[in-house]
């Protein structure tokens, strides 16, 4: 039977917020319409949700893992895939070619050996502009680029992602720091060629104005960590717990943890009160001042990193409040 | 094809190096042989570790999850299963009734009378310790234990977890600490009735002297955090990824990242060098003074804690060095 409203879950359950989801991709649309915006995969990891975003007009995608790749080509979403990340994997998306248009990230010859060899008919450079991450430097990218073409292989031009400078708060510091990553990657793009200059992420949507198109992905669920920046964007991600345990000592225990949640930007929230720690399958809340919570009750917690919390879920159920309109099936997890 | 070595996993991957697994299972065999252990799938989730723990005398398994207990019932190790947490969910045990001898944890009348109306025949009582966590307290106990006989259900004994003491350091006072813990228990039991005084983990395994059972799983396959305690178990449990990336800059990266690491307890380790930060799909690491890490080669990681990374996976590679064994699927993941 499927469940109608949100206490007939099985829980620890993943939720969205219809009207909150609604309003974070019309929000970004008005920004980035159409093609200025590849939304990443890898923040949702569920084609239910690309193929929201592919009707609201963004038929490119990206994606950080060949398992991404391959889940966005089995459900038709192939047209314009673009791996933003390194692989020497590279023959699974070598056998994909007939049925999608795929495009992978490079930064070494080892990499454009693996596409070359792979199959893969198209690459992009990947340059390093801050973030010690991938990325090759401005010299080594047109190097690169020539010996891709040498080979037969489409240069669909340079990427670099500025990952470091998302969690920048104040707006024009942010700015001034972008532009100074991205003149950097503009200037292997002149070196490099090809139409595209990707770039980007929820953290820098605005502020990065040199790419051709932003990757961006977190902004249709949001977590406590990018809200503390006053995007436009909302909260529309929680957890659904149940209150299993109830002590008179002041707390109150709920039936999600570490397995739940995921942990490295810390603690989930809550907006009733304090969440005191997390183990493996429970969460343990400070009891609020006069709050009468009882065991059955369902809480609602913010995670405090939206990517990986999903890739720990199968479904997430979308709601209005308290009543389902719909599951989607997180189907572009594992590797 | 069935891989024969590291090198044709797809990374990142979970590997347990055999003969480390098996030294650990050895030695706590010497210490708590038989059903003086009751292992905790909630830390290996795989019911091919819990078939070669009951190949060698366990035969009790205690678990943190519904799913845990129903996917332990489908693999035909029913016969004494412990669902060593609360849950208002009891009528999927009790669907169980007729295929596995099931225990759960209550602490209140609501857990209670879920038990009751889901058709759950056994009941252990749950008494907080001192962990802020589950469990009701010493003068509750008794009450629930008769209210549980006066509706037919068998009360099996109590439980209690002192996992606020499972990184103690210091031996002496551990012990110390232990015992004040389970002299708490102790009394409950006094007044509940029952065989089973169940308790403890990895970290208390050989300190409390005080139950007639020990709920340990992390011993199988440990991590770092459980490493600085100085037990007398291995670190078998690693994540296999490959270098994607070197910069010239003196890092490299390789290709797990959040997603395939827990991170509730730190950074993974490495231990040939600095493990400098996680991104989703990421791990810089420094490259090591005179290290000749290239593009492609294997790199093995420690997790910091084993139960939530394995919830991540699906399923570990069994390793003797570089050759394959056997693989294991992470058959109990999800609620």
């Amino acid at each position: 039977m499927t469940p109608e409203t949100i206490d007939q879950l099985r829980t620890p359950a993943l939720l969205v917020e219809s009207g909150v989801f609604d309003h974070n991709l019309a929000t970004m649309d008005k920004v980035l319409p159409g093609a200025r915006l590849r939304p990443h995969v890898k923040a949702f990891k569920s084609t239910a949700i690309a193929r929201r975003l592919a009707a609201d007009g963004h038929r490119g995608f990206c994606a950080a893992t060949v398992a991404e790749v391959e889940g966005m080509v089995a459900a038709g979403m192939g047209d314009d895939l673009l791996l933003a990340n390194e692989t020497l994997q590279a023959e699974r998306l070598g056998q994909l070619s007939d049925k999608a248009e795929i495009t992978v990230a490079i930064d070494s010859d080892q990499t454009l050996d693996a596409a070359i060899s792979g199959g893969v008919r198209s690459v992009i450079v990947d340059v390093e502009v801050g973030l010690p991450r991938c990325g090759c430097s401005v010299d080594e990218a047109p190097r690169l680029a020539d010996r891709a073409r040498a080979a037969g292989l489409m240069v669909m031009g340079v990427m670099g992602y500025e990952g470091h400078l998302m969690m920048v708060r104040d707006p024009q510091d942010k700015a001034a720091q972008v532009e100074a990553c991205m003149a950097t990657l503009l200037s292997a793009h002149e070196r490099v060629g090809g139409d595209i200059v990707s770039g980007g992420g929820t953290g820098t949507f605005a502020a990065n104005k040199w790419v051709t198109e932003i990757q961006a992905g977190s902004y249709t669920l949001m977590d406590t960590d990018y809200d503390k920046l006053g995007l436009p964007f909302q909260k529309a991600l929680t957890v659904l717990t149940t209150v299993i345990s109830v002590s008179k000592k002041g707390w109150l225990v709920v039936d999600g943890g570490l397995k739940a949640f995921a942990m490295d930007h810390g603690n989930p929230s809550w907006t009733d009160g304090k969440v005191l720690f997390c183990s493996d399958e429970h969460t343990t809340l400070a009891m609020p001042e006069g709050g009468s919570y009882a065991v059955g009750d369902k809480i609602r917690l913010f995670p405090a990193h939206v990517d990986p919390t999903v890739a720990k879920h199968q479904q997430m159920w979308l709601v209005e409040d308290d009543q389902i309109r719909d599951c989607w099936d997180i189907d572009l997890r594992h590797w």
